[in-house]
């Protein structure tokens, strides 16, 4: 057996904390699959704890996580701090520039600077992994780089935000609106104190950036991604989805053809059909078609200690056996860069809700709107209503263009019939 | 970028086929995703064909597979001629001794010979790998193998069999009997002339056996595999189990714990909220179960000439990057003997349906048998009746030892007022 593999781990919080765990309790296991010990030699936090000190007898404590550079004894640092920039930053690009390789569940900064870092990891020949980036515990992004590596990858999608795919199931079970059940779920530690990332969409987004790169072998392209988070879906939303057949949805989706790519985060109704409608709850799922392969889709925890440490150790071990993959799939050199097609070049199915005061013509004169922006009708649902109150119409269109779509919205709102903004859902039929 | 890789396909049925048409399609991506192009050199089928002319420009075309053994410029051979012993066995023992690596998707002969053949790699150290033997498209070898190596395994478990899933969905749509759509599935591709593998439930237990392996870190044992096939199951139970909201799948299902190793294919009642239970038609799926990660699951085509071959090229595309793992995920001497935990050992849940001669008294003389045997009774489910007529009482058990089960069943089949033989059915709940 080869000499063992000398790991720190910088940023000892649940994450950080994982991985720790696991190098401590599997250790046996990952020696006998990877040829070779995987050694915890150092972590560094600066806020110290006792909470892992079952695991860490004999490993040195650093305060200064950037220290573990300058030590020659670290091979691998696991980068579980957090944050685009700052100290992450600045730590992945001192290791990899040193040789040492980098191991990180840091999603924001793959995001954002996973061009650059590649750049750097390209120079040294060191390793730059971010399996934990992705879908927690899912090892999608081994299955997209190897896995499917026989394929031409041209669309990958799925839920991979688990707080939000949480808060949504919630809202459907309970028939509860989405500041009370967000509420409750930052109680239960479901959602952070500032749930922005996740249910703006933003998280979403990092990831989906990561996937389409990996799975089209294009440029990371984070700024083009279009973003629309979940604080609009209303419980009335979700109640009519459950009539029409569908679920509510916050999807990544990522296309590449010869338009250009296209990159989207929304909600999204999805028939219940689909093999992604009955994901629910902190699950995740990813789906990717290759052209050989047709539809593979991967289910999982999305997130948590454990998940996810799971994932970040998967990448200790690739390193430790030896086993190496070009960081984006293809070397940065052969990275297509694939222009942005705008979103209001989208064409697809959508679901609107209207508030109508119930007068003469009002229907007729939405219906003509809709008619003269080519916006087809599907189905229309309307409940039983008093003339002269307001009430929901429902309805559901054939395939229509965005700006189209957008534009026939604004002048059917600005119609006196119709009270509120009327509310708008994608639908995706897989 | 470094030389080519040398690949020789030895047979050109769908698979071997596929796998040519992918080396052709994709020559260019693969070259990039492995940092070297992936050479077709040669091929062997004594059956000559031109389906693949296209893609076979310049390259050699033998009729002995075993000539390839000998070629001093093939690197990799994909054995795609199939059968568990012959000349694909031969084939790959020769290779292997060579120092020649072996992609294959053949399970029978892994299932087998795997621990055999495993042992000749690690002494040439040549690759012996077979992702498309499991699970066709779905990189679930990788996954188990690399993904999830950070995990203790201990349940692995699936839709395995595309074909045996195909009939059940098509029998429960339609409610029709297995014989009528087994024929159909014939007729269409979808089941073998002799079918005998995929629905008596042979190729599933090959499978497993070879994921169990690679999961648990334990000998291949295909022999210890408690194997049923789904030639019993009828459209009345397809039929029974959506009433009771269940679905009825052919399952291989491992687990390992201190008592040992269990390996059982057979159908199974799955609730509907299982995470299997929408897989439906020619799709599989696998679940696995780890210690950090918790469950992972993925679905995908199981079979096919596309997908299969997707496998094929990945594993490829993995030699020719230089990726190795262990074959069998730890090396051979670590492997563990798990001792198989008989079938008789088994505690679960059942469904039982019984066609019962409505005479006075017969119902308690069943309730009386189950009692006598430690069986509790979880419902019952029974048509009205005419006196005299006989008629089908469907119950389901609380937990209950197979062992007891069996005698329970044996005791009121015997009774007077039981016609035919009970069905049985185990019940799964994830």
């Amino acid at each position: 057996m080869s000499e063992a593999l000398n790991v720190a781990v910088a940023g000892l919080g649940t994450v950080g904390g994982g991985t720790v765990r696991i190098l401590h309790e599997n250790a046996d296991l990952l020696a006998r699959r990877c040829g070779r010990a995987i050694h915890l030699c150092a972590v560094a936090d600066p806020r110290r704890h006792d909470r892992l000190n079952d695991c860490l007898d004999g490993v040195e404590w650093l305060d200064d996580a950037l220290a573990l550079v300058e030590d020659p004894n670290v091979d691998v640092i696991v980068e579980t701090i957090g944050g685009s920039d700052g100290i992450a930053k600045k730590l992945c690009e001192a290791a990899l520039k040193k040789g040492k390789s980098i191991v990180t569940a840091n999603k924001a900064l793959i995001a954002h600077h996973g061009m650059a870092l590649t750049k750097i990891a390209e120079q040294s020949g060191a390793t730059l992994a971010f399996e934990a980036a992705v879908a927690g515990g899912i090892p999608i992004i081994k299955s997209v780089r190897e896995g499917l590596a026989a394929n031409t990858i041209s669309k990958v999608y799925g839920i991979l935000n688990g707080t939000c795919n949480y808060i949504l199931t919630e809202m459907r079970e309970t028939g509860r609106d989405f500041e009370v059940v967000l509420k409750e779920a930052q109680e239960k530690g479901y959602a952070e104190a500032d749930p922005t990332f996740d249910v703006d969409g933003i998280d979403t987004a990092h990831k989906l950036a990561i996937l389409s790169s990996l799975s089209f072998g294009c440029e990371i392209d984070f700024d083009s991604v279009h973003i629309e988070g979940i604080r609009s879906v209303s419980a009335t939303d979700i109640q009519y989805a459950d009539e029409l057949g569908y679920r509510i949805k916050l999807l990544g989706i990522a296309t590449i053809s010869e338009k250009g790519l296209v990159q989207r985060v929304h909600p999204c109704m999805v028939p219940l059909s689909a093999p992604i409608a009955p994901i629910e709850g902190v699950f995740n799922a990813v789906v990717a078609e290759g052209d050989f392969v047709d539809t593979v889709m991967q289910v999982g925890r999305g997130a948590g200690e454990r998940p996810t440490a799971s994932a970040v150790v998967a990448d200790i071990g690739d390193i430790a056996a030896g086993r190496r993959t070009q960081t984006l799939s293809v070397p940065l050199k052969d990275l297509k860069k694939a222009p942005p097609v705008p979103m209001t070049e989208h064409v697809g199915e959508y679901y609107v809700r209207l508030t109508v005061v119930d007068k003469p013509g009002a229907f007729a004169d939405i219906a003509a709107i809709l008619r003269d922006h080519d916006v087809s009708m599907e189905a229309v649902l309307q409940r039983a209503r008093d003339p002269g109150e307001a009430v929901p119409v429902v309805l559901t269109t054939h395939e229509a263009k965005e700006a189209d779509m957008a534009e026939a919205v604004k002048q059917i709102h600005s119609l006196d019939a119709v009270a509120e903004s009327p509310c708008i859902i994608r639908i995706e039929s897989f």
